[in-house]
């Protein structure tokens, strides 16, 4: 038997031990030591078992204690359901439907359970403001002048530097800076596509995506998608022939929340090199793990440079900075290209503030922070959504970013829901948005990146009840 | 005689004076009640005529003591040449040119006579890192949040409030913002063209807008443009109905500096109006005007709403800001659709700085200052040219912006002469890169907005000595 998959089978035995009850909630683990000489392994391949259970939130660490069954393996609601693969079906536009949502924004009143950024109360706008004022006073021509097309250099290093999940292969020449990793993607797919190629994406996908290769003139194909693991090889394979290009969030998929396992990540970039198909990777959500380890991208995997590896700090730090980045591999003469022809260059100032703040390990602070208050919120809005949501109710299992997905019964429409929903001064994203077909209409995202506190709870509660009263 | 051509006629025999030096460099013109009793006709009409000339650069005023005929009247070399218009004739690709020269900009060893920026002695640098010391203490969110799409509503307000020239005909509902007008054309192109469709540009057409237009697929039909007074509408009736959309530069375009009257405005307004061809209207120049006012955009004679008026501060502020914006007329739904997909939103904070920049007349001031600074040095740089320069060299005449074009002798080949200048730290735009066809050849792009020293008509001097070498 192969080490990668003894580690595995550890893991899985477990697993069961925890779905059959055998290992309730709260029980400690055995120790590393106690299971290395029961299965007579390596330390190391006890610690791998532990950190897979970790990284699905089946168990946690606590300090100096060793492992305890985590809250969320206890789940009551099942996993929501995977869509057979579709490649003719009728399209049904939903932008109305996403003008509806986002002209809420600007509404302070509604709990924006839609949105797809971390409240303020998250973020670490003192020392940011702080950043952007010696900033200023440090460049010679105050930001004024464009700098090189390819982007700030320090911010370039900065990236290069804490890519360590990388092990070291990228350096500050290898990255373009972008104004935010929404621009990456739309960057990437002028560099590597023309109007009516095909595009494979993940189903249910994050609807700005789709809208991007709407509007390049790009065909989609809506790969099915696991909550757990993410996108179906399988599917892929078979569409693969017709593919220009691939696009997919690896790491806590939005609005899934599904991580995709370090073999799938590996036999993906096989594929695709064996196709020489590029894959726009996402990878905006990567540092926001509930696991032991920040997961690895595949671009790690990437040998013949066809992955363009995409992030930004809007998740984590400040989404109005607009400061994102792509690794674009092999492709990146396009991509200087295209940023210089779009906007010339991205601002200075807010390039080197984030630089600033990823150098001095303010950022790894306040990643730890972030990530652990988002693991907190999500374990608080699954008991809440067991609590006030219908029983045949199903939910997503995130193990990491910070969106969850619901799908309701089948009765239910959240896109005529959810002006009952505002009505009460709650927006949530109605699951329809989420794909090019009319499908996930029963379905919605909710944020989790928000204060928790009574009035959110209640949010919630008042949320549940409008759905079991739409039954 | 209608009144509109009466100011021209008066104009037209003043010019023949000048030019017969009749009037000679210096003489003062008769005052203006003299022309009006000699005429008959109002003061105002003597005063439009005086401002023609004005803006010809063929008079100037002098504080309280009247016009004079002005030395940039005393014109030694004659126009370059317009070229013909061609409907099918091979392209070649300038884009190894364009990155040659773009490659030289963080060289600062280098005059850089090929950047379409301002030098930065030219800026309010120490003014503008004010307001943003001022303005990240006042923003609740540091800017770290999402601002509506449609962009900063501090600075569409102050966008709208400085449209003076369009008399108060656009409110901040009609603005959205861009980074930078190159980002603001970009989009306008994304919003109302489709590949394979026909856009009408400039020719010589600034490079940038020519690599969008190749980058989305579109064809390009270069309409031939005359030193002074811009496009030529008789060359685009003969395209009109196979235009998709127009691109130009109506005041102070680059390359040429040219200008169109008015009358040609309005009569370019109406002929796409009829069509319902959209007008992307590049005025990003338009504040510096070396005559007495600041001159309309095509935007002000706009009913129906066809003219997407695009304008930015990287010309006359701070180019790395990337602020810019555009009034789309009836496209504005569609540009805000291409805005939200390609990036989400722009930055708060540089919006809010140029906001407070334009209210507070600190915008006004620079400007007076810079225009000044620039019209300058735009008879500098044409005496020196003069001076250094083979006898038939042919030169733009500028009635704005910082661009001045050279039209050599017909041996001449910019692009290689291009190493030998950059031997001698010496960077210009070589003309083959103003076109998607070969020609321009033996053209080259300065650009006056650097601080005049005797280093600079020095570089000019050996400019000069190596065009007369190569001959």
């Amino acid at each position: 038997m192969k080490k990668e998959s003894l580690y595995l089978k550890i893991a899985k035995v477990m697993e069961e031990q925890i779905a059959s009850k055998t290992l309730k909630l709260g029980d400690k683990l055995p120790s590393i030591r106690t299971v290395q000489k029961l299965y007579n392994v390596s330390l190391t391949t006890v610690k791998q078992a532990y950190l897979e259970l970790e990284s699905k939130s089946l168990i946690e660490p606590r300090a100096k204690s060793g492992y305890f069954v985590s809250k969320a393996s206890m789940r009551k609601f099942p996993l929501p359901s995977v869509t057979a693969l579709k490649t003719s079906a009728q399209t049904k536009d939903p932008e109305d439907l996403i003008s509806k949502v986002f002209n809420t924004l600007t509404n302070d009143q509604i709990t924006q359970f839609s949105l797809g950024v971390p409240d303020k109360s998250l973020l670490p706008i003192a020392k940011l403001n702080k950043g952007v004022i010696s900033v200023v006073q440090r460049l010679a021509d105050g930001g004024t002048s464009y700098e090189p097309v390819q982007g700030n250099l320090n911010l370039r290093r900065s990236i290069a530097k804490w890519s360590y999940v990388l092990e070291g292969t990228l350096t500050e020449d290898d990255i373009v800076t972008t104004s935010g990793a929404m621009n990456a993607i739309f960057n990437c797919l002028m560099a590597v596509t023309k109007p009516g190629d095909t595009v494979a994406i993940e189903s249910p996908v994050y609807f700005g995506i789709l809208q991007i290769i709407k509007s390049l003139g790009l065909k989609a194909i809506e790969i099915p998608t696991h909550p757990i693991t993410g996108v179906d090889l399988e599917a892929i394979k078979k569409v693969l022939p017709r593919l220009n290009a691939c696009c997919f969030i690896s790491n806590f998929s939005n609005p899934l929340g599904c991580m995709m396992p370090e073999e799938h990540k590996k036999e993906l970039v096989r594929m695709l090199t064996e196709y020489d198909i590029p894959l726009i990777e996402d990878d905006l959500y990567g540092n926001l793990f509930f696991g032991a380890t920040r997961p690895k991208p595949c671009k790690a995997f990437d040998e013949a440079g066809i992955v363009m590896w995409c992030g930004s700090v809007s998740k984590t730090l400040a989404p109005g900075y607009r400061v994102g980045w792509v690794a674009p591999g092999k492709y990146k003469e396009k991509i200087i290209r295209q940023k210089l022809l779009q906007t010339i260059s991205t601002p200075t100032l807010y390039q080197e503030v984030i630089a600033d703040f990823l150098e001095h390990g303010r950022y790894d602070h306040h990643l730890r922070t972030i990530r652990s208050k988002l693991y907190t919120n999500c374990l608080k809005y699954q008991g809440a959504i067991e609590a006030y949501f219908p029983h045949n109710t199903k939910i997503s299992q995130p193990q990491g970013g910070f969106m969850l997905w619901l799908e309701l019964d089948q009765k239910i429409d959240t896109a005529e829901l959810y002006d009952r929903a505002l009505q009460q001064n709650i927006s949530y994203a109605p699951g329809r948005v989420f794909s090019q077909y009319n499908q996930y209409n029963n379905c919605m995202r909710l944020n989790f990146a928000l204060g928790w506190n009574t009035k959110l709870e209640n949010d919630l509660k008042r949320l549940g009840k409008i759905v079991k009263a739409a039954i």
